[in-house]
C-alpha cells in the first residue's frame, strides 16, 4: 500500500476509526487499526469482533494494499504530525508501515493485514432512516440506566423497538431502574424492529451523531446492527433474548406528585453524594407539603437539604440510590421535573414537566451497608 | 467557632488553602484544613509538617474558635454549595462543624482543633521583595531539572542564591542535567541570600504566583522560608546541605553549535517519545552542516528528523534523554534556541538566542537498557 493524503483529515478519521479497539484484548491484532487502500479509498477500521467502526475518505493511491498497525502508536502520532500531505507505504515483507511527512519519517511495525477481521457487510436498502439529532437525543434519555454488570446480558443494551405505526421506543433497564423514551417517527421504517443493541455501542454513537438533521442510517441484519453516518459505519452485534415487558412496573396509582427545579435538586443531591460511602450509598427524600427534604447521614457527616416543591397527595418518605437519582435529573433538558410517588416501597416515576416522550421509574433503595 | 462569608470567596480560599495537605499521611489530623477565626478575620491553613500553606479572609465573626475537618469533603462541598452567605459553626463537644446555605445544611465530622499544628510565625522585616512575574520566570527556566529520586536531598531542591550586588540566580540539577537563571534584582536585599528550597513548594508557589508586578515578599529564617503574597502565606522547610557549584559542569570549549527553532525541535522530539520505553530512552541528534537529524529506534518502531539549523564547527552525534532534552525545550520562551555540543562525551549548553539569563546543561546520555 502507498497513499498520500493530507495530515489534519487523517488524523480526524484515525480518532474516531480507533474508538472500537479492542481494550485488554489477548489478540495482539485487534490492538491494530486496520488501514486498507482501493481505488483512491482509504477504508480505515478497528473491531474488538463484538463492536467495530470503519470510516472511509478519500485519498491519492499510488498501490493498493492493507496494512495493520498498533492503534496506540497510530492515533498519538497523528496528532503530532506536522500539517502536511503525509505519505503512508506498507512493506508487507516485513509488516513496517513508514509514514512520511516532508524530508523526515515514522516507521512503525505492524501486523500481517490479511489476518485482521474482515469488516462485515451490510444489507442494500436501510431499515431506518432518522435524523441524528433525534436518535442522539433519544439516547440521552436512556442509555444511563443500561447495566454494567454482566449476569443479565439483555441488561446491558437498550431494546429499540419500532412498530408499523412508525413509533420508536428506547428502554434501558438494570432492575432497579428503569428509563424510556418514545417518540413518533416522520418516516415509517421499511420493517418493524425489536432489537437490544449494547450500551457500549450506544455510547460510542452518542459522541459521534451530531445535533443536526443530518440523517443517520440504520442497517439491521438477524444478528448485527449497522449505523451509518456519511464515511463513518459503526457496526454491533445484536443482544440476544427477550427484553422484559417494561410496562409492568409502571405504577398505576400515585400517593403524591411533586414539581420542582432540575438544577436545584441536582445541586441538593449533588452535595450529598460527597458524603456517600461504599456501606451507605442510599438517601431518603421526604416529600411533604410545599417541599421537598433530602436526609442523608455516612461516617463523613450529614445533610438536611430543603427544597422548594409544588405538591399534591399525601406526605411520603422514600428511599433512593443516590447515584441513580443523579443519573435520572442529569438526563433530564426541561428546567422542571414531575416526581410521583406510588409508595414507600413501590416504584417512582421522574419525568420532565414539558415533554411527555420520555420518563424513567427508579425502585426504592435501601443502602447496601444496613 | 462561628463565622459568615459569601461562599465564592470562602471557596476561592479553601481551594488554595488545600494544596499543602499531606498526601498519604498516617496522621489523619494533617489531610485536614484547619479553620480558625480571630477578630473578624478567618485563618485557613493546611501542612504536612515540611510545606503549608495560610490563606487569611475577613469574615463576619459571631463566636471566635477554630476546626480541623477532612480537607477532602471540604473542598469538594465548596465547589457545590450554592453562591449565598454561609454560616460555617461548630461544635467543640463532637468535633463536628456546620455549614449552613438557606435552609439547608451540611455537618461534617472532624478532629479537635488544638491538635492541629501551629502555623509558624515568620521574621518583621522580609529578607527579599520581588515582583512575583520575575520570580515565576525564573522558576519556570528552572524546576524542571529538579531531582525526584530520594537519595541526595539537595537534589530535590532549588538553589537561590543572592549575592549583596543583587544578583539573584537559582539553580537545579539533578546531576544529568542542571538550569540556571539569573537577574539583577532592582532592590537589593537586606542580607544575602543563599538556601536550597523544595521542588515540591516551589511548584505549588508557581501556580498561586501571577504574572503580574504586585510583589513576593520572602521571609527567611534559620531552616524555613516563608513566600507570602497578599492573603496567601506558603511556608516550607529548607532542604540542608550545601549545593555543588554548577559552574564546573559548565564546558569551556565547544566543537559545534547550532541555532534553531524551539516548535519544530519540540515537535521531532515529541514525535520521537511516542517510541520511547523502559529500555530504550535515548535518542541520538546528528549536529551536521545545515541541520540537525534526530534518530531512534525500539521495538516499536523507528524515526528519522531532519531540522534546518544554523550550523557551525565540526560534526557531531551526541545521545541525550528525551524526557530531558524536551523538557529543556519546553522551558524556553524565545522562538530559537542555541545548542553548544563540547564532545560526545561531554555536556551540551541550551539557551534561548535573545536572552542571556538562564541555559540549561544537559550530560550525554546511553540508554539504560544498553
Amino acid at each position: 500500500m502507498h497513499i498520500i493524503a493530507p495530515r489534519e483529515k487523517l488524523n480526524s478519521l484515525v480518532q474516531i476509526a480507533q474508538k472500537a479497539v479492542a481494550q485488554r484484548n489477548p489478540m495482539p491484532l485487534l490492538s491494530c487499526l486496520h488501514f486498507e487502500s482501493k481505488d483512491n479509498l482509504l477504508f480505515l477500521s478497528s473491531t474488538d469482533l463484538e463492536f467495530g467502526i470503519r470510516c472511509t475518505m478519500p485519498v491519492t493511491t499510488v498501490i493498493d494494499g492493507a496494512t495493520a498497525i498498533p492503534a496506540k502508536y497510530v492515533t498519538s502520532l497523528f496528532t503530532r504530525l506536522p500539517d502536511v500531505d503525509i505519505n503512508i507505504k506498507c512493506d508487507i515483507s516485513n509488516n513496517t508501515t513508514t509514514f512520511i511527512y516532508g524530508d523526515s519519517e515514522v516507521v512503525l511495525n505492524g501486523y500481517p493485514a490479511d489476518e485482521f477481521p474482515i469488516f462485515p457487510s451490510f444489507p442494500d436498502k436501510p431499515t431506518l432512516v432518522i435524523p441524528q439529532v433525534e436518535f442522539k437525543n433519544m439516547l440521552k434519555h436512556v442509555v444511563f440506566a443500561v447495566s454494567n454488570e454482566e449476569h443479565r446480558p439483555v441488561f446491558n443494551g437498550v431494546n429499540i423497538q419500532v412498530d408499523q405505526d412508525g413509533m420508536i421506543s428506547m428502554v434501558a433497564t438494570d432492575t432497579r431502574r428503569l428509563a424510556l423514551c418514545q417518540q413518533h417517527l416522520d418516516t415509517p421504517p421499511s420493517q418493524i424492529i425489536n432489537i437490544i443493541v449494547p450500551g457500549k455501542t450506544l455510547n460510542e454513537l452518542f459522541k459521534i451523531l451530531e445535533s443536526t438533521d443530518d440523517k443517520l442510517f440504520i442497517y439491521v441484519t438477524e444478528n448485527k446492527v449497522f449505523f451509518v453516518i456519511d464515511n463513518i459505519c459503526i457496526m454491533s452485534r445484536l443482544i440476544a433474548g427477550q427484553f422484559p415487558d417494561y410496562r409492568i412496573v409502571i405504577p398505576e396509582n400515585y400517593i403524591c406528585e411533586v414539581r420542582t427545579s432540575v438544577s436545584e435538586l441536582l445541586d441538593a443531591a449533588e452535595r450529598a453524594s460527597l458524603l456517600v460511602n461504599t456501606k451507605r450509598n442510599v438517601f431518603n427524600i421526604h416529600f411533604k407539603p410545599n417541599g421537598m427534604m433530602i436526609y442523608f447521614y455516612t461516617e463523613t457527616g450529614r445533610i438536611r437539604e430543603e427544597i422548594d416543591a409544588n405538591f399534591t397527595g399525601d406526605s411520603l418518605d422514600v428511599g433512593f440510590n443516590v447515584r441513580f437519582f443523579i443519573d435520572v435529573l442529569k438526563s433530564i433538558d426541561s428546567e422542571e421535573v414531575i416526581i410521583k410517588l406510588s409508595g414507600q416501597d413501590s416504584p417512582s416515576l421522574l419525568r420532565p414537566v414539558d415533554d411527555d416522550r420520555y420518563f424513567s421509574i427508579l425502585v426504592p433503595a435501601v443502602s447496601q451497608g444496613e
